[in-house]
């Protein structure tokens, strides 16, 4: 265990404190004066529903909000800024020039498959310390799933042949890292976003754009200079000008050995096929063909029966493929009383009703292994029948950080746990069409009796 | 004028040079290799379209490109990365450790209207120093126009009050600081996000969540804490129970110089309705009453009517109502050939054609000040017909950032730009119903003609 507060790694995430919620702090403020900020607190993130129509959704972001923690810090430039707009007073700003998270989080770990009112986070400290973080907590979680959420779905779609994620120019700067990040936990293959590279650890790929070809006096000079360059293996882009003549033209100057092309326009499903039998009549037969152009799930499944081996996804992916964020809620559920006790708490806002008192869940399972039923308990764990799965980990226990969720290696674990989480789940998962969750969450203090 | 490479301001972002796309740097390898990498070339971002329906969209993301642009530098851990993962040779990691920028951009100022085939961004450099950027300044500028263009509609929509931006929680925790500064330049009132205020100079605002009110053992002792503390003008959250006891409550504890309660379920504008009869009832004349939830242009509209004094959005604005990204596209217009002339270059790809060669642009304005036309000339700069407005600023001349774009000025500016570039066009372009853009682009050598 290493302390919360503390980074864990070469890549270190800038200050996230003031990540937040002007109203966080003048809560807070109000709380301290009233005496309350002190009472042990559960808040819980949970989603009432899923994005129209979706199956499933993937839990991603854990493991970087975790990264963000270490830093969320309020510095001296933080602390001037408050006090200088007077954002809040000054026995506000000494609790948070001394703020550090004591408290201990669980939660679904990354990659995770879930439903509504899944208890995805569970965050048990006082009400000054948990309030204060929930901003900085739903950016990441909301952002992050909206990803994982359909880039498994494209990867569904895809059977079997790798999605290549490459978005990063229509999404910010900073989001487009957690995009790649999210979109490799989900399934994805790769990514073309260095950054995300050297952060996580994640394969990066790339092949070339028209303006490499524009830029030289003809297409031939740009193929040879690449080939060159980098190598037979390269993948050239065969469609700035007639693709049957660039097609010929990459085989004439790399011969068997050229690694792939890459088509950007047209009717890809038509396109792929003839290309691929010009690249068979040249004798190409390991020439790979990669086809990009606003993919997403349901694009990847009508070329379904094409002959493409990989498909780069750009824009569909990092917004989410029509959800580009979670809708997930960070809500007080419990809180400790005048005399001490922890009590259940909700409110009773109309359409938004909150379930009070911390939830516990197993994924039920048949006895061949398969998900039935998201079983979500209200202030004790459902019943096990034997075969089921418990879905809430520890991440960080009184202010300590465990091992395990952060960094690349919280990467890699989180994308095998996906293809774990959505292998067990029915065949209707992998539907593309609208409908229900594929599993059905029983809520209740009772849940699974 | 300051040199484009220095920190210019207190916050300075983190290093940018790796938000790339993997094949810009393969791209250069390749060109440095072929002898074609100090070419001269023009790269323009343009959008070929508008999302679907909208009548004019808002660039912003100009001022932050070009404060991230001070900071996109391949420092020892960028190159140790690419070394060490081979993504490019040792030639081309010498020309990036070397990297400066020290060409020429220039574009549409932050906040300005703008229109399919408008060339936001003109960038003039060798081949290699315009290449890198292509991945970071589209990531900017897609994401942060998105905002803008959203949140001037609601703002149209809003017809005078006061849009609060409160969406950080559903979009990336770095977005969420973009889309805060993007909303106000598209006319928001202020924002909740303390990191935007503390970047750009913001102005914050808050209320209170409903989990403020759920810490403290009764409503009365919440509201109590919140008036003692922040004092009688704040504004209270009065649906955590029954809204109607709610605001009686608040107006006892209170008395006249409430200042505001937030309305955040339910149905806003009968809810308004009542709101607003009893807090008159009550004597409350001057407490104000601002909505939230799900809040959009549309939503907005729909409470044209109702007595609502502000709108705080969140989900819809930070991912653009619909459209989260802008589709704007980086593209090699002319570059040098082997005689040392500056040459038109466009690709030919189906649906995805380009046209060659530098772009100027006008805003066409009839007597009256009235914009009718937006005329991009190619190569030269269309006839001026005497109340047209020129619409192309100089940024960065020769690699020195020039004055005025960038920091907390740079938003104010832009926020004042956007509104008179908004009230020059036709009144349509307010319309929410869908529509064409509201100004006609004529593209051509002899645009204006």
């Amino acid at each position: 265990m290493v302390p919360v507060n503390q980074r864990t790694h070469a890549w270190a995430p800038p200050p996230t404190a003031l990540m937040t919620d002007h109203y966080e702090l003048t809560m807070l403020q109000a709380a301290l004066h009233s005496g309350t900020a002190h009472r042990r607190s559960v808040f819980e993130v949970f989603a009432r529903r899923l994005p129209a129509g979706r199956r499933y959704g993937v839990v991603a972001g854990t493991g970087r909000l975790l990264e963000g923690l270490s830093s969320f810090r309020f510095g001296d430039e933080q602390l001037r800024f408050l006090a200088g707009t007077g954002v809040v007073n000054d026995a506000t700003l000494g609790f948070l020039a001394d703020f550090r998270f004591t408290g201990s989080i669980s939660g679904y770990a990354e990659g995770e498959a879930y439903f509504p009112h899944s208890p995805l986070l569970v965050v048990e400290a006082t009400f000054a310390e948990a309030c204060v973080l929930e901003t900085y907590f739903l950016s990441v979680l909301n952002y992050d799933s909206a990803v994982a959420s359909a880039a498994s779905r494209m990867v569904g779609a895809a059977a079997g042949r790798p999605c290549i994620e490459m978005g990063s120019r229509r999404a910010h700067e900073e989001a487009a890292v957690a995009a790649a990040r999210a979109a490799v936990i989900g399934g994805f293959d790769s990514t073309s976003n260095l950054e995300a590279g050297l952060r996580y650890g994640l394969r990066t790929v790339g092949t070339a754009a028209h303006s490499f070809t524009l830029l030289h006096d003809s297409e031939e000079d740009a193929f040879r200079a690449q080939l060159q360059s980098m190598g037979l293996g390269t993948t050239l882009l065969v469609d700035t000008y007639d693709v049957g003549t660039a097609v010929r033209r990459a085989v004439e100057l790399a011969g068997p050995e050229l690694g792939g092309v890459r088509l950007d326009s047209g009717d890809l499903v038509a396109q792929a096929a003839w290309v691929r039998e010009l690249l068979d009549s040249l004798g190409n037969h390991r020439t790979r063909i990669t086809v990009t152009s606003d993919l997403d799930e349901y694009a990847i499944a009508s070329l379904n029966a094409a002959p493409v081996d990989a498909f780069g996804v750009g824009t569909r992916v990092v917004t989410g493929s029509g959800a580009p964020t979670s809708s997930m809620v960070y809500k007080l559920v419990a809180r400790e009383d005048g005399s001490g006790r922890l009590r259940p708490v909700a409110k009773a806002a109309k359409g938004k009703a909150s379930v009070g008192g911390r939830k516990h869940a197993l994924r039920r399972r048949d006895e061949h292994g398969r998900a039935t039923h998201e079983l979500v308990g209200i202030g004790a764990m459902p019943e096990d029948d034997g075969d089921d799965r418990p879905l809430l980990q520890e991440f960080v226990r009184d202010g300590e950080l465990l091992e395990g969720w952060t960094g690349p290696e919280g990467v890699v674990r989180a994308r095998e746990r996906h293809a774990a989480s959505v292998a067990e789940l029915p065949p209707a998962a992998c539907r593309l069409s609208e409908g229900e969750p594929v599993l059905p969450t029983v809520l209740g203090p009772g849940a699974g009796a």
